[in-house]
């Protein structure tokens, strides 16, 4: 068994998906995240609308609350 | 009386479908999960929104929040 | 005064009704449930969508948090 | 001064309507309740969507999350 | 300074708007309240829907969650 | 660095914007508030809504739960 | 790792974008935050909805539960 906090440590400093809500999507290498929302910090990341890159951050702080899936 | 986590813990390994608000599925085996948040992970999951695959993850880490329903 | 937690439990090993939002409803055997969340779980558990069965599932677990109301 | 929940005890027995979002309506006999949730036991209760009667349930939990307001 | 909850108990026996989300409105006087939840007891209480009258309750308790604002 | 309590209470006497969900504000002088809510209380507000005046009040109690931002 | 409230702190005093549910973006100077809630305070704030800019605040309280994003 492999806790879902075990993963996402594991998932620091690789390249994730994290799909919100809404359609929206952004993909960036997992740089922190805290316990126990789950807020997420994101570098060099892609913000997708519907699949459509719509921006390039930097860095992101993504909350928890809007977060469907972490794909690592 | 079968308590919803015991239920849960005695899926382990064995492939569930997750359902979520606004039609969307996850097929995969389950590998892990949270208390109380029943956040879960997922290995080689389909994503399918109105019961069309839309994409493949060797893993994920989905949100308790969201879910509706886990079947296994 | 019948408490609603009395009530789940009294049904236990009977068929209910969950109601949810969205016009979904799940037609099962209540097999358990915890506190105080209220999930549920279900046995050989018809899924309806506005009333038009959708799927059987033999077992399923239903997070409170969608629940309208449960009839037993 | 009454407190809500001072009203609602004293409501027990007694018909009651019950208001949700999404223009849905209960009314039965109360026969208990839950705290701080308010969580409710119906007793012969109509559901009533948009004001037409759309079922009739012997006996119904009804989670407090949904309600709007209940009219003793 | 005049905090919420200090205002809200002045309010008490007086007639008092409660505006809820969804363009519900309800006038009556305020009999009752708790805390932190504000759930609140009216009496004499008119029910209006975008503006428009469509019951009159004796008393009703409001959940606090559904409440935009109050006008005392 | 200024913290949002600090700079909300800098702001008691003084005229404030409220904005909730669904382009409803607020605009009256800020006399009070309480911690954690954010429940807000203002003197001599107008309600408008998609910047079309709609009402004005007296006193007003705005739940925090709604608020999107405060604009002193 | 960089934890999501240590990148937050080294973003006081430096523009951010704060990107809300339903279109609406803030830009301006993070001037202090709250925990755990991360309400922001901004100042010199540029308010976009859709992208378009609607209106400019001095200083500008927003309520972390609306957050989606902020980007340093």
């Amino acid at each position: 068994m492999e806790k879902p906090l075990k993963l996402l440590h594991a998932s620091l400093n690789s390249r994730v998906i994290v799909e919100l809500r809404g359609g929206v999507e952004y993909q960036g290498v997992l740089d922190g995240y805290d316990v126990p929302h789950m807020n997420l910090v994101l570098k060099n990341a892609d913000e997708l609308v519907h699949n459509t890159k719509k921006a390039k951050h930097e860095k992101l702080i993504v909350r928890g609350d809007n977060i469907i899936y972490i794909s690592p």
